[in-house]
Order: C-alpha cells, then sequence, then structure tokens
C-alpha cells in the first residue's frame, strides 16, 4: 500500500518563496493575526492526520466499497474514524467565519490541507469538502438564523454536507431540471423529485445531513431562471440545534463506479421533504455557484493531491525496483541490475509528473491568494479585481490540475509496469479515482467553455489581458535563462486571445471548438510563468536545485506544446463542425 | 451495455482502396486464390461472431471475473461457449500453415478480424491471442514432429496457448531470470521457477494448453543470451494427439487487477515439468521473439480494437443524450434540448477518437501487409525489405496504437459524462481494459526504445529512411490540400532522424531520453500520410465525404503535436539526465 507523505517542504516554498504570503497577510486586517510559523505547524499537523489517519484507510474504501440497504448507506470500515480525526480536530472549519465557529485562516492555507487530504483518502475527504462547500454556500447566501444554527455544526463536522443538482436526464442542462419546490404556510417549502450522483447523499459518518438542493418554484421562468436553492437536513433541527423528525428523503440505490469508491454516489428521492429557501426566489443557481466554484477549486485540488501521492509511490518504486542497465553505465556493480530510475524514459514520466505537480500546487495556492483577496482586501479595486481572477482561474484549475492529474497518476502507473495494473500494488486506484475529477463538478469541456466563452470572449478579453499583463510584469525579474522564452509564451497566449476575439464575432462555434485547447495553452502558459519564478526564487539548497532541474525539463520538454495548441486553436471551426451528424 | 459493431465498410476501404490488397494477392503464388469477395465474406462473418458470440460476454467477464481454487481457474459464465464460437469457426487458423490445418490467409485480414475479437471482448478473446501466437512460434522454430502434433490442435482451437516469460524480479529484463531447465536421457526437461503475469496461464476453456516457457539450461551463458524456450503442456501428449498424464505445473494464484478481468492472470508455479526445448539451446529468446512479435502487433489491434467499440458507444450516446443547445441555434425545436452531438467540443473528441481509429486501422493492415509480404513474396529483395519495415513498424503498431487507443477510451467516456464513470454504461471498462495494452508485451516505453534505438540507430536510419521515402514517394499522389502539409511532415521527421543519428553517438542518454517523443512524431507523420492518402482515394458517397472530413480535421487538429514533438525530441538530454536520483 503506497504510503503519503505531504509535500510541506513545497507547501511553505510556494506560500513564502513564490506568493510572498506573509506581506499580503500582514496588509489585511482579518488576516494579520496569520504568520509563517503557525501556518507551518498547520500544515504540519494536516500532514500527519493526513498520513496517519487518512491514508491507511484509502485501499481499504476501495475495496471495501459503500453498502446500501433500505435506503441506508453505510461506508467503509475506519471512514467513521477517519471522518471523527478529521473534524473532531478542526480541520473543516479552518477558513470558516470566526462568528459561527470557523477559524478564520486563509484560503491560501486550505488549499494546501485539501491536496493533503485528497492525496491521502479521495474517497473520504469527498465528505469533508462538500461539508465545506454547504458551510461556505449558507456562509455567503443564507439567513442569519440559517448561518447560526447550521455553520457551527458544519465547522466542526458534527453534520456533514451535500450538494443536490443533477437529475437523470438533466446534468451540465440544469436548466431542464423537474424538481419542485411547494411553498407551504410557515414559510418552509416542500421538495420534490429525484436527483442523481449525490455524492455523499446517505452515509453513517454524521448523525445529520445539511442537503443544498435545487429545485423549481411553481410558475418559475424556463431554464436556469427559474431554479431555486433549498436548505434540506436530513433530520429536521430544533432551534437550540438539537434533531428533531428524519426528514422524508432518502437514498433509492447507490451506484457501482470507476473509483473513489470509499464514497458512496446516491440516488436520492425527496418526496415532499422539508426544505427551506437559501437567498431569494429564482436565484438559486447563482448561490449554488458559490458552492460550486468552491467546490470546482477543491477538485481542481482532488487532482493534485491524488497525481502527488501517485507520483510518491512511482519515485519510491523506480528507486527500488532493479531492471536493465543505466545508458551510461552500470551504477550498482554489485546488484544483477540497476534501479529503474536510471532510464531516461522512467525519469521523463516521473519528471512530467512532478513538474505538473508542482506547478499546479503553486497555481492551486494562486488562486486561494485571489480569493483571500477578494474577500478579505480593504482595497476595494483589489477586491474586485481578485473576483474576477477567481472567475478567470477557477475553471483553469478545475480542469487543468485534474487533467494533468489524470496524466501524472496514468504516468506513475506506467512506471511501475505490470506491478501497476495489479490492485494490490495501490497505484491503479489512483488512476481510477483521479478519472472522476475530470468529470464531476462541471466537465473539463465545461469548464473551458467557461474559461473560454463566459469569462475571455464576453467582457472582451478585459480580464484575460490582465491576467497576462501581470505575468508580463515579472518577465524581467525571471532568472535570465528563462526570459525569452517565457516572454515568446505570453506573447502567444496573448496573440491567440486577440485572434479568438476578432474571429468569434463572425463565428459561433468557435469558442466550444477552440475552448479546451485554449485553457490548456492557458494554463500551460500561466505553468511557464510560475515556473519561471519558481527557479529564480528557489533557495540554494538541494530543494532549489531540484527545483530548478525540473523547471529546465518543463520548458526544454513540457512547453512545446504551447506551439501545437496554437496551430490547433488557429484551426477553422469547420473542422470540428463540417462532418454531418449521420456520418459519426 | 454497448453493442459492437464491426466496422468491415472501413476495413474493406483500407485493404482495398488504400492499400489494393488484391494486386499484392495476385503477384504472391501462395495467396493468389485470396479474392476480394472471399476477404469480404470472411469480415462478415467474424464480424457476427464478434457481435454475436462474443460481445454478449464482455460486461459479464468484468463483472464476474475468473476465480481459482487450488490451482485451477475458471473464467466467467459463457466464456466456455464464446471460445468454443471462435475456435470451432475456425477463427484461430485463419492465417495457420494449411500443411498443418491452417487456412493460410493473410495477414492483412487477420489483422482486421483480431480488430473485432478484441473490440467485441478482450477479456475473452485474449486466449485466442495467445493461442495463434504459440502455433506461430511453433510454426516458425518448432521441429516438424512438434508442428504436426501441436499445431491442427491449436489452429482448431481443441488446445489453447500460453506464453510464461516474467518472474517476480525479472520483467523488462529478461536476462536475469531464474527458471530453469535440467535436461534428462530422453531428450526432454525437467522445468523448475515460478513464472507471473500469464495471461490464461490456467483456465477451463480448453481441456489442454501449451504453454512456451523460457528457462535456463546448466551453466548457459548470463544474461538473454542464456535463455532457451520450451514448450511445456498442460497435459501431456501422446504420438497420437491424446492427452496423458499432468504435467507437473499449476497456478499459484490470480491476480486481483484493473481490468480485462475475464482473463485470468497467474502465478504459475513449474515443479521438474516435462518441457520440450523449441529450437537451438540459448536461443529461445530469439525464437520466443517470432511470438511477442505478434502479440506486439496483435496488443496493438487490441488497443485499436477497444478503442473503436468505445467510440461507437460514445457516439450513440452523444446522439441520444439530451443536453443544452447547440451554438448555431437550437437543432430540435421541440424536444427540451438538443443531442450533446451538436456540441463542438463533444464533436471534437469523437473525432479525435475516429481519425485515430481509422489511422490505427489502416496502419494495423499496413503492418499485416509488410508481414504477409515477408513470409509470402516469391522476391527476395522485396522479403528482407518487408522484414525490415515489420521490425521498425512493429513497435510504433504495439505503443502507438495502444497510446491513441487509450486517449479515444478516455475521450468516449468523456463524452458520456458522469454516466461514463458508472460501470452500468459500460464504458468505463472499455478505458480500464484498454490500459493494460499499453504495459504488457513490453511497456510503451520499451518498445519506443526499441524503435529508435535498436530499429533506427542502430543501422544508422537505413530502414527508417527507406520507410520516410516510401512515404515521400506518394507526396505528389496525394489530394492537393494536403500535399504542402504532408511534405513538411515528412521532411520533419526525416530532418529530426538525421540530427538524432548525428547527436546520439556524443549523448548516450539521448535514445532513451528522445525514444517516446519519437515514436509518438513518427507515427503522426505515418497517420498523415495515411490520412492524405485515404482521403484522396476515398469514393464519392456519404462514406467517402466522412474520410474527407476526418482527414481534414486530422491535419487542423492533431497534426500540429508534431511541432511540439520535435522541439522536445531536440532539447537536451540532460534536461531528464540531471536530476540527482536523490532529488526525485
Amino acid at each position: 500500500m503506497p504510503d503519503y507523505v505531504a509535500p510541506t517542504r513545497d507547501m511553505e516554498f510556494v506560500l513564502f518563496d513564490l506568493l510572498d504570503a506573509e506581506s499580503t497577510w500582514r496588509r489585511i486586517p482579518a488576516l494579520a493575526d496569520v504568520t509563517r510559523d503557525l501556518v507551518a505547524a498547520v500544515l504540519e499537523e494536516g500532514g500527519k492526520i493526513a498520513a496517519e489517519q487518512l491514508a491507511p484507510l484509502n485501499q481499504v474504501g476501495d475495496r471495501e466499497g459503500c453498502t446500501w440497504s433500505e435506503g441506508s448507506v453505510t461506508t467503509p470500515k475506519g471512514f467513521k474514524q477517519g471522518f471523527r480525526a478529521l473534524a473532531d480536530g478542526g480541520w473543516l472549519g479552518v477558513a470558516g467565519d470566526p462568528v459561527y465557529g470557523g477559524q478564520g485562516l486563509p484560503k491560501m492555507l486550505t488549499v494546501a490541507l485539501e491536496e493533503m487530504f485528497y492525496g491521502a483518502n479521495t474517497g473520504l475527504y469527498l465528505c469533508g469538502t462538500l461539508t465545506v462547500g454547504a458551510a461556505t454556500c449558507i456562509a455567503n447566501h443564507g439567513s442569519e438564523a440559517q448561518k447560526a444554527l447550521y455553520l457551527p455544526k458544519l465547522y466542526c463536522g458534527e453534520w456533514a454536507g451535500a450538494m443536490a443538482l443533477t437529475e437523470a436526464h438533466a446534468g451540465t442542462d440544469l436548466g431542464i431540471m423537474r424538481s419542485r419546490a411547494e411553498p407551504v404556510p410557515d414559510g418552509s417549502y416542500r421538495i420534490t423529485g429525484t436527483k442523481i450522483f449525490i455524492t455523499y447523499g446517505d452515509h453513517d459518518l454524521t448523525p445529520n445531513s445539511v442537503h443544498l438542493v435545487l429545485a423549481k418554484l411553481p410558475n418559475a421562468p424556463e431554464g436556469t431562471r427559474g431554479i431555486s436553492l433549498f436548505l434540506v437536513p436530513k433530520f429536521l433541527v430544533d432551534a437550540d440545534g438539537s434533531l428533531g423528525a428524519r426528514n422524508s428523503f432518502a437514498s433509492g440505490s447507490i451506484e457501482h463506479k470507476m473509483g473513489v469508491k470509499g464514497s458512496p454516489t446516491c440516488v436520492m428521492n425527496y418526496d415532499r421533504a422539508i426544505g427551506y429557501l437559501i437567498g431569494e426566489p429564482n436565484q438559486g443557481l447563482a448561490a449554488m455557484f458559490t458552492m460550486m466554484n468552491y467546490e470546482r477549486l477543491s477538485v481542481g485540488i482532488q487532482g493534485l493531491g491524488t497525481a502527488d501521492v501517485a507520483y510518491q509511490a512511482a519515485r519510491q518504486y523506480a528507486s527500488e525496483r532493479l531492471q536493465g542497465r543505466s545508458p551510461l553505465g552500470s551504477q550498482k556493480h554489485d546488484a544483477p541490475a540497476d534501479p529503474i530510475l536510471v532510464h531516461p524514459d522512467v525519469r521523463r514520466m516521473l519528471l512530467t509528473a512532478r513538474a505538473y505537480n508542482e506547478a499546479g500546487r503553486a497555481f492551486a495556492a494562486l488562486v486561494g491568494r485571489e480569493l483571500d483577496l477578494a474577500k478579505y482586501s480593504p482595497d476595494e479595486a483589489e477586491r474586485t479585481r481578485a473576483e474576477r481572477f477567481v472567475g478567470l482561474l477557477t475553471p483553469v484549475a478545475k480542469a487543468h490540475l485534474t487533467d494533468r492529474g489524470f496524466e501524472a497518476c496514468v504516468m506513475a502507473q506506467q512506471v511501475f509496469g505490470g506491478h501497476g495494473y495489479i490492485a494490490e500494488w495501490g497505484v491503479e486506484q489512483f488512476v481510477r479515482d483521479a478519472r472522476i475529477a475530470q468529470i464531476y463538478e462541471g466537465t473539463n469541456g465545461v469548464q473551458a467553455l467557461d474559461l473560454l466563452g463566459r469569462k475571455v470572449l464576453r467582457d472582451g478579453g478585459v480580464t484575460a489581458n490582465e491576467f497576462i499583463a501581470s505575468m508580463r510584469g515579472d518577465v524581467n525579474a525571471v532568472a535570465g535563462e528563462y526570459r525569452d522564452a517565457l516572454e515568446v509564451a505570453i506573447d502567444r497566449l496573448s496573440d491567440v486571445t486577440r485572434r479568438l476575439l476578432a474571429r468569434a464575432a463572425r463565428d459561433p462555434a468557435l469558442a466550444g471548438a477552440a475552448s479546451v485547447d485554449y485553457l490548456d495553452l492557458f494554463a500551460l502558459t500561466t505553468y511557464a510563468w510560475l515556473w519561471a519564478r519558481m527557479a529564480t526564487v528557489a533557495p540554494a539548497d538541494a530543494f532549489g536545485a531540484a527545483k530548478r532541474h525540473t523547471a529546465k525539463f518543463f520548458f526544454s520538454r513540457l512547453l512545446p506544446r504551447a506551439v501545437a495548441l496554437t496551430q490547433a486553436i488557429d484551426g477553422d471551426s469547420a473542422a470540428i463542425m463540417g462532418m454531418p451528424d449521420a456520418s459519426f
């Protein structure tokens, strides 16, 4: 079974050397008390929980899976204790509102913690992230009474959260959903409908669960403008927070799926379940987007966490497995063969995973910083700029961290050769687990269309160009060997963006046709900027030398993909739209 | 459960329109009786067996898996009948030697049949391909007596084959294997050792199995020059072909693995098992390579077959699933949404899978043609040239068909959204099944090193340049719109090859560092040549129009990767070798 070691050294490097988090925190009153020592201690403790409490349950979760019986779901053996370790340690309230029992620490920090928890045990931590996400949504859109009643219970993990959006016929296209909410005289609603793919829709980890459910009010407008958001607890809650009657919803079944088997994926039947409106009628999708944006970044980090534990396992295997000899001459004369780490292609696979993971870690922290600035900055201009950057970067984080995360898991599996395909070694589970992150919370195709269609084209490229300009501002400050390549990469992204803006006006299919390649190009350019900066600020020790080696690898072997992506984006949408439907 | 429909129309296009198989067959005495009508009839019948007998067992095989009890393996329900349908229909002897009951049909045809059988049910067909592979090895290296005794039984599938190479500590590096063979006075040997990862090492599909086992004779030279090949039947065979005593080997256990669960992956313990030398002492690896080369092409086709059935499933889902509206305006006004096939990114994913699959099908047939020429051509120069091409192209086929096959399966899964992750829909099984093909029969990294190190650099680029020249000879004959792009692509491959030859002399790590990207570039260029030719010879009907659309897509959206690969290959191996081992 693969071990998990939280990469705390690299996390501190990203926070303090790359992003200079301390100076950001110092100038923001809400975060002024956050110190490097505090953060280092939190990371160390988080790493311990991940390694000691969560990771040992990961393979068990996959093997045993969840079981369903008469509407109730039982999670794998040990998951209840694992979740209690997370909850009782306060790990679900780290970034929560201090007024309701949260710890008010920055998102930049929780991004790192989430990576650890996902890396150690995705199946289990999904319950954690849904709980945090539900709390975030209630904190942003709930009434004072809702916040007072639910937030303390969610922050301390006494109760869990779940989100219920998808219906069998309505996935990406939520506008056609059928679940309905009927108002009753006491001000509450009765929710009726069937939702599918509800992660942790039912489980035994906590005595109560808070579902955030999308449904339509009577006579609601058609489409996404007619969707409202409801808080639907599994057990009704008295004013003092104690549990009352069981609400009328239950899980109809759970899915048999490719991975993340430790987490139940439920069909949920709501049968006149009692629910409470969150926010305004028909504004549910906007409110749910708070949770979805939180979850999108979180799912991106899932891709990263799984990719890092897969890398760790492959690195260890490559150091121990003896096969063949180095092309530079035998390294271990007294052994029958050298460790496979001597082979260039094994190194290429490991370096690819590593280059993506470490840039991904920096990128996730960057998005975390923008979230902190959007929430806490005393400067309104900085807040709104950060909000725009969050909107721009969230789909990139979700899609690219999970696409590259899956790629890294597949490469790690390849390093294991045949053993990579065998369950016992654990690495094939990482591949299966990582795959879902490219699909749920909006497929990566949907993320790409969100980026190019909504975030880049719709505002005429203003936000994208603002972000590109912020990268360009660093070109002269990076190590000389990367300066030209970085400038070329940034110019390329800038030019492609300009051309897309011009072409999209006369080609309605262009955004969809170019979106996935554009997201890849955007992310790859951002990674180039991050790698150039990381190589520049890396310390003069072995850790720093490894950073510089990996940067060199990234620029030499991975960044070239940008040229291909640019050519593909510049291609005509007719190459995609021209094929008659019947010919597929 | 996904259906499977054999792409016979496209297979005939590849054989007769693209590769003009008829004129090849006409001028080769051994194949002079093969006609288009005969081949069309065989393809149609093969397609029926695949669709009606094998495909319905595919999901069952995955769900049920194999079971092991006291050394014996039981295959999933229905597999025995499925294998009988294959065997009794003569499908395992199609290309076999007519002297021993084979049908003597060309490899170009069996390549297409294998695609069908893999596409329909990889787990089951693996027993078929191992049986054909064992027969091929015995036909090439066995004694007359061995051929007479074993080939008829293998061709008709009364008995099955298996190959036993890998040991726990010796996978890619067979030279360090420990299994030993002790000669006894009657001329036979006693084989002792433990092999792992033996596909169909034990099973209940046939009453007897013929294992081809690698082992070392007493005082054999060190390394791969000291390996001999033995024929080790599960039940000893009397001179009249009837079964005698059970030989002393058995399966110690079976593996729990990511996919191809319908096929058992066995630990095999040989305990002074009676074996018969095949070929010369210490020449076993060369003899086994006949089987391995057969299996390598076959495993490539596994990737293709799985990718095609995954594409078929995704195409159907995209035509039926209603979500959102076309960017060109609603297509189905009376439905709540349009089929997702209207979305450019869904089309991009389908076209990517299709472009790789159809080029892959053509490429596999091309390798099949070279195998036929190498075996049957009356012209010695043509035979030896074809042999060289087979050596050059086999690792490309194995690695690229499986890499692109896996990519196509992942894209097909992505088209399904959340349903792609659920077992019930069947597409996640294709992803899991396809993954092994990148690993076994020599990992794709090993294939790439075989291509660049052994097949390109070792002969000073002679064979590679001969193949490149053969592609260049077609440039002026392809449709005008592709002429320039094809010429650029061929020049690029040619230039990269020349630079690698020059650089490799002074950089011993270069071959390993550049190999995977070089194989990709080699294949992508070959696919460009095939697509340009397919677009040129495609008929003036809907089928031909789809070919031309897909060619346009390939050149516009996929071929650009060649530029990135070239830049990466031209990179310094120091970017890969420079990282200290301890820093990984």
